[in-house]
Parts: C-alpha cells; structure tokens; sequence
C-alpha cells in the first residue's frame, strides 16, 4: 500500500511529508501557520491522524486548506491503507504539497512507510535535549528535525548544541532547523525547504 | 506474566505504580525528586523502560535507589514479561514500593497490563490541554493524572480548568493534582498519597 500511494504521489506531482512528534510537540501549530504563511505560493492538503476527536481537522480547515481527519481508535500510528483512503477526499490534480500529521508518538509511527517523500520530526524543547537517543529510530528514519517552541527556551533548562550532537549521533547529516510557531523565529528557513522541494516536484512531475 | 507479577506484589507488600506519558513529561524528574523527598520514609526500588541509553536509570541511581534499565530496542511499550525480569534484580523483601517508568509513548501502554496497582498519567502543561481528548484510552486506564511543570504556565496559553473538564470527560472521577518538580509545588499531594498508599500495604501484607 505505501508502494501505491508513492506511485500516486509521483503520476501527480505531489512532495507528501509524514509530520511526527511526542503528543503536543506542536505539529498541528506548525502546519496552521505555514499554510496561512505559504498559501499563496503551494497548493495544500492535510491529513490528520488521531485516535479520537477531529479538533485538529477542524483548525486546518479554518484556514482554508482541504483537511480530512483519520481517527485510528485503539492505533498508535497511521498506515499506508488509511492516507490511501483519506486521498479520496482530496483533488489530487490540484494538489502539490500533502502534508500528514500522524499520531503523536515518537516510536511507532517510525516504522511504517506512509508512501511519504519524507519524515519530519518535531522536538520540543520543553522535552529534553536527551530525546534523539532515547528514542533513535525516529531521528534515524527524519529527514528533518524541527526543534520546535525555542521562543520557550529563557525559561527551561535546554541544551540546543546537545540535542543537536545527539541527533548527529544517530542520524548522520540530519537536518535541524530551530524555530518557534509562536514567534516565527526560525520558520524562514523552513518555508524555503518546502519551497526548494515543490518547486523539484514542479520541475518534473508537473512541469 | 501480569497476573505473576500481581501476585508477587501482594505476596510481598509491594505497591507498584507504572508511570506513563508521552517522551519529555518529566517521569524520570517525578521520581528523582519524590525519591529524594521520601525516602527516609519509604524504601523504593525503580524499573526505567526506553528504546536506548540507560541515562534514566543512571540518573535513579544517582539518588541512592535501586535501578534497573530495561532497554525495549524497536519495542514501544513495557511488558509484563519485562517487568517480571527486571524484578530479579532487587530485594524484594526490603522493597514497599516499586515505581515503573514506562517508555515515553501516550498510546500503546496503556494497553499493557504490567501487574501494577495504578497507571499514572503525566501531561505537561507545554503539551496543551487537549491531550486527554485525543488519547482518551491512557487517561481512562490511569488512577491518576499528574498536570506537570506548572511553574511555566506564566508563559503559555494552557487552560488548566479545560484540562480538567477534559480528564473528567474521559475518566469520571480521575485524581488529578498539578504538580511542578522544578518549584516543588503541588507535590505534597503526590506524597500524601504515596504515603496512603504505603500505610495501607503496611497494615495489609506486611502489616
């Protein structure tokens, strides 16, 4: 099924990103402002993984990107045959850039394949610096880490160079990107990652 | 196994708690510090679950308190098959309360039986109020939900009467108390209740 979806992606020119983090990282604050940030520039969609409630649905819609919301029950991650139905609710021919946020849980969504181009993971620093080595598989299988909520970090006790040698150690070349939602300190260069890799897509796919 | 490990437990008098939260709730902080406050009254012993490292059993150690690491590799989740190993590595007979910090996951623990008395829920106030909404099955398993790291609510939107009603929403009568291990407050009702807890025991088994 993550085969299928792949294909899908690639006849359509769609770059699709696999958003994981601890509960509460801040993944569905960081899609909210970049797509009211980006918008005008990427055509986007959002599907939503949760085991209850469709609240995070329902504040992607409220910035007018077509969101659907999976709520996976007793599961712990999404999985290739749940985002291949939730495409069904998309226009895929519009579409360039789909973003899936999956359960928060930093182990096992690490192992399934999504179809995605991409793993992004999100680190808050109210977590601990310790995190990329408590938890390897996840920092190992992220193209990106995203430290998130940095406008927090006057007030905790958070080694950012830590967390940083920490990731390098058990993912060699990440990429880290520092950033807050809450201020937008940061966001620039992730903005200009999404940019670069649309515009490859655009390039090939669809151009 | 869980059934084994119950009955270990009553044989013995131990009162064992699994603590659960997602990755960076501040478990390992909890316990160093209700260690260190308790225990010239209380003889404690601790099982640390994570994917890697053995920092948080080090850390226990480093309190004074039997530890032992139990590392579950690609594994997301404490068992009781685990549990009941790592039990070997203490004297039991001198033991009154056994704390077992399960690997940072808010989902797949709270369908693991470890033999415990109670599940205990963390949820830091950096995570939002939301979280017993959208992992209602963790909260429902747990007696308790600690709200941590309260002292840095002057700088955040964190609505704790919310995540109340929410708790209460999902676990009718959950005990909740608000706790920050870096100030000290809110713990006192933590201790009283671990001090119940143990009387109870006391006048039972061992009594």
């Amino acid at each position: 099924r993550a085969a299928g979806n792949r294909a899908l992606f690639s006849r359509q020119g769609i770059f699709a990103l696999n958003l994981v983090s601890s509960p509460g990282s801040g993944k569905t604050t960081l899609l909210e402002r970049t797509l009211v940030d980006l918008k005008d520039e990427i055509s986007f969609a959002v599907l939503e993984g949760d085991q209850q409630t469709s609240n995070d649905a329902d504040r992607i819609a409220a910035t007018g990107t077509p969101a659907h919301q999976i709520n996976t029950g007793a599961g712990c991650h999404l999985d290739a045959h749940m985002v291949g139905h939730g495409l069904e609710h998309f226009d895929l021919a519009a579409l360039e850039m789909l973003m899936i946020e999956n359960v928060g849980n930093l182990v096992c969504p690490a192992a399934f394949d999504l179809g995605e181009d991409f793993k992004v993971s999100l680190l808050s620093v109210t977590e601990g610096e310790d995190k990329p080595l408590k938890y390897p598989q996840m920092f190992r299988a992220s193209e990106i880490m995203l430290i998130n909520k940095i406008d927090l970090l006057p007030h905790l006790r958070f080694d950012v160079a830590k967390c940083r040698a920490y990731a390098e150690r058990v993912h060699p070349g990440i990429k880290i990107f520092e950033v807050s939602c809450y201020s937008g300190e940061g966001l620039e260069q992730w903005y200009a990652w999404l940019r670069d890799k649309v515009k490859c897509k655009r390039t090939g796919a669809k151009g």
